[in-house]
């Protein structure tokens, strides 16, 4: 069926026509899960935009194929089609982007993509992960800057976060679910020969093991970070041989279209059948949502997304498999400190990164009654959150600064919450810092917000015990150090949350942390000051999400991640008495 | 923490008294999981009762071990007793076995666990599963035929099947059980130095990666097979850190009651809480299930049993994971055969095994109307059907062959089923053969009855449709061969199926049948005649259940099976720049 040969490093190379493209990015996988083993820095991206090759003509591209979209319909050959929907805006204009997406029929979205499963999932491991990796690629080479023009005029992110976050950082994360993916499925013998004594007979059975997909996947992408998540759930489920509907945000839908049209377009130039991907755009007035997770052809589940939500798919995809990423409320403990300052400034420019909404952005800072210790003496409750207030002031008076770290709100929901929230801290707390719009350099009618920053006691646990999606967050007065790690991780777990900060400098106190923490499950970061954002995830190294809270139940990317998504069915037979095959190709 | 050294193999050696277990039991483990790698024959344990050491002795010691309970209060020291309750009957004797066992309240039970917890998951794997190995090698060492007695005097199976099903192959399957979640762990680095520029400034950050468990599991354990999906359910949850409480059938209370008393033992001898392992006895009449698997502190339910429960578990245990094993239609497809003789014999012996009382006995014959080719001919369907009856009757004309391989009915419900089958087969289709109770030769008031046989067509598809649990089974005429493979796929993904049968001579029918039982989630056994019953399940080998259809969502064993019974938590923080230590041991 194949021939293997032997490269001068050992490793089997595979010859056919179709492992070309897993030939092409072996050394790209085989790097990637090294680190992931070792989970140290790599990626095979620049990190920065002006370090992609021919930046200056790329970003110009991207820019020109990005408004080429404005105003048109989005052309996508998929089955299904009854008429045409979207009603994306701008956060930097707050302008329609006037694209059209094909409104489908999620049946025959459904129907095409079981009838796509079959020749994919029995094509070999390394012929999908070739595809895959080489669709990657795709978007890399040819729509990076494309899609973070789409990021920015519809999550609303920076230019540069568009390009990190969910360009490269997010193409990283894709690769880590091929190699958790490859790992899980060469764990599985391919073939057996298996002889045992029965009385006086000895049998000798040949055993072959398939495997073999769940069915149809759906992917739902969230409003703020669409290709983050998105990816790596695709390609988890498609690298272990299933089909994947694509359920975008309404208002975020151009980065998913995109790639979505570059899949479609690699399963297609490989032979397979370009509906193992499809598209299901639906519209906040008619969500698509419950029908695609109810739906009986449904095997997997993959949701990013709202809390409420969230948890509607956790109860009710049953009997299909669910990977959940939500929000919280990300804590940090502020106990002592070598340099307050530095900490305090690290954790103000996380607090305004992209106006926090990002599930990995602080929103409750919990502070010992009677302050912060330091060298120079402990620093007042009071004191340290007026220093955290000044701290963000000073990086959101300067509106080009403020508009490279905040960004734009994605949603004008935020701008009520703000409101909202304002309101409530004034009555119930003290209001240390205003929210207000600040003036885009680039984009005078941008959605804009300074963060807003509340002070309160752990009485006010109303205000903060949910997250406010948004640039909100709290300055809480606890009783002592002990008391302010325990209402930290007792909301944490309560409430959800993905990322911790911690800062002491107290080595007992820090191992107290990282168990509560650990339980608790946040990831959690300890006083990291500089240049690096504290919630800064790094592919290959960080777990994002731990499962052991409501903040989401699956983490990425771990075993548990990819096992499931396929199973194994074997045939056993008895063997005709030739010697095994040559061939011990793995899955 | 620890010291490693070399050993001469160059496998690193763990010096320390907490790992002495692991020590012992490690050349075990590392040859299972070549095993399960290469998935081939092989067992650390004699196959049969006689190759056991010190056989006749050890034997006799079990017998005067399982007779010492009978009238007792089975003492177990575990916490929230609350009164007693017990009401086990042998199928042997239709006596009931008068053993007592502590009605535990639940709450105090999940307390305990909960409590048992902590120190148990943050103890080095290599500690757990040392103590786990320990565990199975003290059941196997000195409880096993202890255990057989048990399970004869429950689940009513043979001695043989008691020792080999319930005994070594059960052990079997905790190792390897124990294998995969050595796997799962080991793919998580416990450390790890991360580099990375960001701006001016070289950020190196330490990350340590903790396991963390879900919490406690819930073991639900089956009358007719008590220990062999018990073992690796319970060992799967341990060895990730979890505690357990097993919840076995008030029929077959005693073996898994054995089994905890052996656990806690180990547990606390090795220093460790023994509130790890706790047992949930209930009653028919006043049933736990329900309340276990909705207890707010259930983090995991393993479950095996009815298909109508284990329904109900699958969509009620969320957010607790949920693996089950239910039951199914297992299916039997007779095409063409070169010996149809050699086939109708192995398909009897299979069909009697323990009643067809085993989730993989076979249940639905499918044979195409014109009959099965054979090298003399075509055989007409009412002959094959006709050659089946009668070499069940052959199996079954002599009481000690037929004690031997139909041992006896575990439940008096099986005796109504097989009325009432009776009289739906006499009324709907043809008799083949009638079931009767057949005499014991050693015990006279054993729960016996011989197959009930029935003859049929795809038009009374409400007879067969369904798992019939017990000595029934159905000659199905179909319309034709690719009839017989579709209306058998169709029945196991309808109404479930582990395993399946196929005799065909055509090469081209074989592979549509692993292609479409692949599809369907049923493990197939081909053209196998001989001596090895066609149900026998290999460990280290044979995949157990796909998850596929509805009879389970989960398979012994693969990573799937482990890996998300433990979450992976991670804390980062500067590194002192100093050499990262000497040690790497892995998780």
């Amino acid at each position: 069926m194949w021939r293997v040969i032997t490269a001068c490093n050992g490793s089997a190379v595979l010859e056919q026509p179709e492992f070309a493209l897993f030939e092409k990015h072996r050394a790209t996988l085989e790097r990637a899960a090294l680190a992931c083993r070792e989970r140290h820095c790599w990626s095979p991206f620049p990190e920065m935009p002006a370090k992609y090759p021919d930046s200056a003509a790329a970003q110009a591209a991207g820019l020109a194929a990005f408004q080429a979209h404005l105003g048109t319909r989005f052309a996508l050959e998929q089955p299904g089609t009854m008429g045409e929907l979207g009603e994306e805006v701008s956060p930097y204009s707050q302008a329609p982007l006037g694209i059209r997406y094909p409104r489908a029929d999620p049946d025959a979205l459904f129907d095409a993509a079981a009838h796509a499963i079959p020749a994919w999932s029995q094509a070999h491991a390394s012929v999908r992960l070739g595809v895959l990796l080489e669709a990657l690629d795709v978007l890399y080479r040819e729509h990076l800057f494309e899609i973070a023009q789409a990021v920015m005029h519809t999550a609303g992110q920076s230019f540069n976060m568009a390009y990190a976050g969910s360009g490269v950082n997010a193409l990283d994360r894709g690769i880590e679910a091929l190699v958790y993916a490859q790992q899980a499925m060469q764990a599985v013998a391919p073939r057996a020969r298996w002889e045992r004594r029965f009385g006086a007979a000895q049998i000798v059975l040949d055993k072959t093991y398939r495997l073999v997909p769940r069915g149809v996947a759906v992917c739902f992408t969230c409003a703020s970070f669409p290709t983050w998540n998105a990816w790596p759930s695709m390609l988890a489920s498609l690298a272990t041989g299933n089909a994947v509907i694509v359920k975008p945000h309404p208002a975020t839908v151009l980065p998913m279209a995109i790639s979505v049209r570059v899949f479609r377009r690699v399963l297609a130039a490989a032979g397979f059948d370009p509906n193992l991907v499809t598209l299901a755009v639906d519209s906040v007035e008619a969500p698509l949502g419950k029908i695609l997770v109810k739906h009986p052809k449904t095997a997997i589940v993959d949701f990013t997304g709202s809390v409420r939500f969230g948890r509607w798919v956790e109860e009710n995809a049953q009997p299909a498999l669910c990977f959940t990423e939500t929000a919280g409320c990300n804590t940090v403990v502020l106990e002592s400190a070598d340099d307050l300052d530095a900490a305090l400034r690290s954790l103000a420019t996380t607090l305004c990164m992209f106006s926090a909404q990002m599930c990995t952005s602080p929103q409750n800072v919990y502070v010992p009654a009677a302050g912060v210790r330091t060298p120079e003496g402990t620093v007042p409750f009071d004191a340290v959150a007026q220093r955290l207030a000044d701290a963000v002031a000073a990086l959101t008076g300067d509106p080009k600064k403020a508009a490279m770290i905040l960004a734009t709100l994605q949603s004008p929901q935020s701008q009520a919450l703000l409101r909202e929230m304002s309101e409530a801290g004034r009555r119930d707390g003290t209001v240390l810092l205003e929210s207000r719009p600040y003036p885009h350099p680039e984009f005078p009618e941008a959605r804009t917000a300074t963060p807003l920053l509340i002070r309160c006691t752990t009485a006010e646990r109303h205000l903060y015990g949910e997250e406010r999606f948004g640039p909100v967050s709290f300055v809480i007065r606890c009783a002592d150090a002990a008391d302010a790690l325990f209402q930290a991780t007792r909301d944490v777990k309560e409430f959800g949350g993905l990322t911790a900060f911690l800062y002491s400098t107290d080595e007992s106190y820090i191992a107290a942390a990282e168990a509560a923490y650990a339980t608790a499950g946040a990831q959690l970061t300890i006083n990291l000051t500089g240049p690096m954002p504290l919630n800064f995830a790094a592919a290959y190294s960080d777990y994002h999400v731990t499962g052991l809270n409501p903040a989401g139940n699956a983490s990425l990317t771990d075993l548990g991640f990819v096992a499931g998504r396929f199973r194994i069915a074997q045939s056993r037979r008895p063997a005709k008495m030739e010697p095994a095959a040559a061939t011990t190709l793995p899955h």
